[in-house]
């Protein structure tokens, strides 16, 4: 049986925890468009076409790859076809301008959809997803003229889009981009340069591919300020958008990769190849970072989409495979399915607990994001909850993802190792989650040093006051939970502050980022589970009783793990700066 | 540059941290043939091997697998000559009987050279160390005939070994275990079934294979203690050692894995087999377990040698790759290298500081195999510590040897995720050490309930007695961790003792024992630093300050996840046995 996207989990969060619909009602983008039930009836053909079109697609796709076939990038069998279904019915034009073809649905709701195709196939969805951040960019930075010659292309798949913003020399440090820009007299650049591990940077899915690309214009200042973007496209376009001659943009080599095989990954050469300027001169890294946020989101999510979809053939699995014979929870035979044994529910609830308290950030954190681009006024509170929560989402979803798709992989012993299980494909694929759309050191740095530190820590105490909230509505018998949370983050808060006031921030926020976001993440899940907790009255008694079991078992299992982070963090950055090089 | 094995760090292990010369002298095999100069110079030839004929062919062998052609398993290219040198040269038979052309090496030093072997390549050293195991098992149990026909030819490479013990229906629990014996007129057996997951089941790296087969008599009780351990070559053997026919053992598919790719993973079918009976009739799982020791803690070594070996990746890379601007490490140019940010460092730190413990407790523990298999008397104490030691040894080097790689991995950044740079590997391949051999899941159940909870704790108890000896020779500035330690050895008996007096036994152990495993790791690995800091008066400076910057990163930052494994794993039973099977 192919993934089910688990529609109960995602109506109730929606619905009971989040208010989705009162949210939309204070934004007069939807208002008049979007109520609950078009949000359910657009969740569950969403569920259709992941399990019935991408789903499928998901272990074929591992096993063929991408072939690059002179000169040719050709997406798995059966993607091409798939991919034009998938962005005829709107899917990559959900979030889109609705002046310009796109749907204009809310990230709140967005997120649900981004973990469904996640869980259905990671190769797959990147394709869509690099398109969709594209036109994101565009939507925010293009002038008139641009919006209306790519958007409507982008949204409806005929062209796809890529982000192009790595190069040798230049990863998570980007001040060492080397691509050129030269001013040509029509007002348009000339682009030359090489981009690595570009995601989507040619394929045979789109007519046209709608490159991003990072520049530096002759008289640019050094560093990250002297950035600028360009739309460079692979086909030189007409300003009534028909294709042209080829502009210059060539594939050099597709990267053989741990996972998502399915998935384009190019090494691209831009030849003298033309470009259009994106917003504002040496401005590209800013207009880049506000669709950032949107992609980050989106890459945790990817997190989510492989932890649940795993634990999905984990429990399967256990309750089909016999082995031993169980304690409590025996059936009385001579084997039990291994669903009896405490270890192994020890693993799938640990997977559970995380990933749906995953999903609820990321439905919250969507839900600031809506507030940010669709709220009635400007509000400063939401933009920086964002600020504060992507890197948090980003890093934190895509960890624990790592350690809910090993505990899935796992439930099944041997038969986890062998790929025609299919199960194993979900550890390697999660794996480039941690690492693309900055690393998660690079997610901690920010989160600690640029989010959590300045203001005092107002943004923390944002998260503070939600939590607030929620405990002066927690049914009592849920004290002990609350109490621990709360004495969370004022440990965080005081840690935060206490690290500020040490000397040598460079060395503190590094030795500490990483370990303090995790701890940030447990604690934010508790405050995730002790929502989840009081909107439990509006549920159905099956799913309120699978969620009081795993708030239970979050609380008391994995919440400990707290403290071990916590500690780590506000150990002094001498621990790891003091050993000499020489001795590594 | 390939892996070089970490040769100070392992003499250093042998000579000052657990004066291997002097226990030696204590045994009547050892006191004439092994002097730590012997030692030292096996190490230098096994570190020579390793690093120019095993680990070259890693990469290579993970790209291109193991080919299933038209009946025949072959090796990856270049796997044949190697194996024939690796062979020739003695490596097999390192440990082995001298009686029979075994080298007769005691395991305390074995575990230094299996590690080298596992750092230079998983796959390659599957078929030699399978082959040493099987070995081992007649060695124990055969009679003289046996011994005279089989062990000479496995350690000299000729033969290979192969032990038989899954089935489908038989994974974790071998009381499924259908595989048929039926006796024959002439002392022999036929030997009739599958069985799934054997390691070299097949292959083209020796004449012969020889199987080791857990089979089921026709009159046997039914379950676990009905089963029997036969000698089942591929080809028969005429009594002076001349091979003849086939003889009914197929290989009927071999697996595609997530890693391992150069090891034959492969599904036997045997058909008729004649077979011979190794040990007693119904009592093979203990002829199995005797052995299983050896095998276990060479499972755990491929953790520590995966993270070992992708740690030297990884800090050569950091050391090259220019990325940001560092702080107090910084080397004031407009770029460091990479190893100059706390975040890197923690990474590698983590890495190092897990992996050298690992290395501490495995030559530990070897040396308590050598007391009771070359002891001068019984040794019941060094026996109890071996039954305690190597299930913990097997699960924690392997958990940590993946936190080890993911860590190595993530140092690369995008280039991490790419086949070509080699460190992925390191990631898939360690996965199956998690898996194999028994999950570590089992390993913990064994270690909790049957290691630990008996006889009030005596296993625990001989543990804490080497850490009062260590404490009291401890200096004085190092107080404060010997403190850290102490504590978490008392919790960890009180722990026991308190799950042991809670009802139902099998649910409390099994929601228990893998949590409790990690708590007993960290302490342990405490312990072993402990030992190391009190033998850096011996070391040279060099070696010192690396092991002290070590020391005080793994108290400091790593310790703390003592207290969060041993509160999990206190926590009532009910917390996973009560939620309904239909919830999950």
């Amino acid at each position: 049986m192919n993934y089910q996207a688990p529609l109960k989990d995602m109506q109730f969060l929606l619905k009971d925890v989040f208010a989705a619909e009162a949210e939309w009602q204070r934004m007069p983008a939807m208002e008049e468009t979007l109520d609950l039930d078009t949000a359910n009836a657009i969740l569950e053909e969403g569920a259709r076409i992941t399990a019935e079109l991408i789903a499928p697609l998901n272990r074929p796709g591992d096993e063929q790859g991408v072939r690059h076939i002179e000169d040719q990038v050709l997406a798995p069998d059966g993607y091409q076809q798939a991919y034009a279904t998938f962005a005829e019915s709107g899917w990559v034009g959900l979030g889109g301008d609705p002046e310009y073809g796109g749907m204009g649905m809310p990230k709140m709701l967005g997120v649900l959809f981004d973990e469904m195709c996640y869980s259905a196939s990671n190769a797959f969805t990147l394709y869509a997803s690099l398109t969709a951040g594209a036109a994101l960019c565009i939507s925010s930075h293009g002038d008139e003229a641009q919006k209306a010659l790519y958007l409507p292309k982008l949204y409806s798949g005929e062209w796809a889009g890529a982000m192009d913003m790595t190069e040798p020399q230049a990863g998570s440090d980007l001040r060492n981009v080397r691509t050129k820009a030269e001013p040509m007299d029509d007002g348009s650049y000339r682009i030359t340069g090489t981009k690595i591990f570009i995601t989507g940077g040619d394929h045979d899915l789109a007519d046209n591919i709608v490159h991003l690309v990072l520049a530096r214009l002759p008289d640019a200042p050094a560093g990250s300020r002297g950035l600028s973007l360009f739309i460079v496209p692979k086909y030189q376009v007409t300003e009534q958008g028909q294709l042209g001659e080829s502009n210059g943009v060539v594939c050099g080599s597709v990267e053989h990769k741990m996972g998502i095989k399915g998935s384009a990954t190019c090494v691209m050469h831009f030849e003298q190849a033309q470009g259009y300027l994106l917003g504002k001169k040496n401005r590209g890294l800013i207009a880049m970072f506000t669709m950032m946020n949107y992609e980050r989101l989106s890459i945790g999510i990817q997190g989510l989409g492989c932890a649940e979809a795993s634990y999905q053939m984990a429990t399967r699995y256990a309750k089909e495979r016999q082995q031993g014979q169980g304690g409590s929870a025996s059936l009385g035979g001579e084997s039990d399915p291994i669903l009896v044994h405490a270890d192994v529910r020890r693993m799938l609830m640990t997977n559970a607990a995380l990933t749906e308290a995953g999903r609820a950030l990321a439905v919250m954190t969507g839900l600031q994001l809506d507030k940010v681009k669709y709220g009635a006024a400007v509000d400063p509170e939401a933009d920086m909850l964002v600020g504060l929560l992507v890197p948090l989402c980003k890093a934190f979803f895509t960890d624990t993802g790592l350690e809910s798709t090993v505990h899935s992989q796992q439930v099944f012993g041997g038969h986890g190792y062998i790929r025609e299980t299919g199960v194993e494909q979900w550890v390697r694929d999660v794996r480039i989650a941690q690492i693309y759309e900055g690393t998660n050191g690079i997610q901690a740095l920010d989160l600690l040093g640029r989010k959590v530190m300045p203001k005092q820590g107002a943004a923390l105490k944002l998260l503070m006051q939600m939590l607030d909230d929620t405990l002066s509505v927690l049914p009592a018998n849920y004290a002990g939970y609350g109490d621990k949370v709360a004495q969370a983050f004022d440990q965080l808060l005081d840690g935060a502050m206490a690290l500020k006031a040490r000397d040598g921030q460079a060395d503190v926020v590094n030795a500490a980022a990483v370990d303090y976001l995790h701890a940030l993440g447990y604690a934010t899940y508790g405050l995730m589970w002790l929502k989840i907790l009081v909107a439990l009255p509006q549920a159905d008694e099956e799913l309120a009783a699978r969620k009081r079991h795993l708030a239970q078992f979050y609380f008391e299992r994995l919440f400990p793990r707290f403290n071990a982070y916590l500690t780590a963090a506000l150990v002094d950055a001498s621990v790891t700066q003091e050993m000499p090089a020489a001795l590594f």
